[in-house]
């Protein structure tokens, strides 16, 4: 059907739905009306940048009217902010897993109240990058944990589910080809490791604490390289897991800042 | 000497420490003339909010100037939202583990290279409450994981190092202490749970993937209750390990929003 899958027998039967995060409600808003056309959604860290995406795919699909002048769709709330251009939906997610997964949450609620059908995500922030040149776009074909595997952990309640974080190696194969169409645009398809810290978690040497050598650093990151990883950041196990438990076409592809 | 402990062997060679996510270094700007005189650090998720408590504290402070017009001190990034109201600092860090850790390892060398002495840092965020009253102000005498332990398991490299959670007593005391001058204010000490997820890991039945049944769910919050949680959050376990480590008097005191 194309229709996002909610996992979650209470959903319908509940009077209201009030996406707390987004400042978006069943009540409050019509959901099908505001964003039942909607056919992409990008996602990134940064509130900044997933503005001047949304204003960038303005330009770039001839809309018509301002799109310096874009508003704020969660303007009620400084969590996240959301923007859309067209068919395309662009909200920041904030730092890490917990913070994302709380976003995809109540996106994955927003499409499935609005009806929409045959939605791709793509996540398109930053990270680190592994034995890559500067400035090269990773496309993820498999998220995978601190210990390179392709798993995410999730705690619910007090058990811990493991779920699997395959992406959609069509979309991955597809967004390559049309990077080849760019001149001079860096992209490859490789594994993303996807950790809980930036300091001690990355093997960075400049965090408040650090308690490993720089030939264990650079050991362990080798080991990640042999196993594949071309970059790293801090929410894809978390975005694979919840985007294909839920029907969505995801991808992840981050740009290496430094 | 009441200075901050940095552990980490490298920095002090380093010949520039930049703070990425508050863009702020030592090459870029004086850091003791900027922050030296700093005694309190309260921290909260959203930068919204921690304006408007840099505001509140201006006035309290009776501080000269308009506390309306506060400058954000790390307006160069969007990571987070940095406001001062004389030795008072007010930092927004986002939601979930990973982004405050982000947080306090910068804020942490940046109390180092300023040369503060005897900070005292306190989370001030949102929290879910558990048997108590909505309004209430829970002091957290101990952070606990999802198991309600007082551990933080930090994963560096690919090894986990357990940490303790414990925070200051004698400060929770006397924060108790001083809530009781104010009339009709509701405050409490109790433990803090701390969870990587907002829906799933904390018993919510309106996520996106529900699992659970309505009486698990209550069991488990059952059993944390009696084991003496009587609120829940999302980043109080790795505030008190890295606080702890680091020789900053901290504490969390979080109000039930509902």
């Amino acid at each position: 059907s194309g229709l996002v899958h909610i996992k979650n027998p209470y959903l319908d039967s509940m009077e209201e739905d009030v996406l707390y995060h987004l400042d978006l409600g069943t009540k409050t808003h019509n959901l099908p009306a505001m964003f039942g056309d909607i056919k992409f959604v990008c996602v990134g860290g940064s509130p900044n940048r997933m503005r001047a995406f949304a204003q960038f795919m303005h330009k770039e699909l001839g809309l018509t009217g301002d799109g310096e002048d874009l508003a704020d769709i969660c303007a009620g709330t400084d969590r996240y902010a959301m923007y859309r251009a067209g068919p395309v939906l662009s909200i920041s997610h904030g730092m890490g897993i917990p913070s994302i997964s709380i976003m995809l949450h109540e996106l994955i609620k927003l499409l499935h109240h609005a009806k929409c059908r045959d939605v791709t995500i793509i996540r398109i922030g930053t990270s680190g990058g592994l034995g890559i040149e500067a400035g090269s776009v990773v496309i993820t074909d498999m998220a995978v944990d601190s210990s390179f595997k392709p798993r995410f952990e999730q705690v619910v309640l007090d058990d811990v589910v493991v779920r699997s974080t395959e992406l959609d190696k069509d979309l991955a194969e597809e967004l390559l080809a049309c990077s080849k169409e760019i001149p001079d645009f860096r992209t490859l398809i490789g594994h993303t490791m996807c950790t809980y810290d930036f300091y001690e978690g990355q093997g960075r040497l400049d965090g408040a604490l650090c308690s490993f050598s720089s030939e264990k650093k650079l050991e362990y990151l080798k080991r990640a390289y042999d196993a594949g990883v071309r970059n790293i950041e801090m929410e894809s196990t978390a975005f694979a897991a919840l985007c294909g438990l839920c029907g969505l076409k995801g991808e992840s592809s981050c740009s290496r800042l430094r």
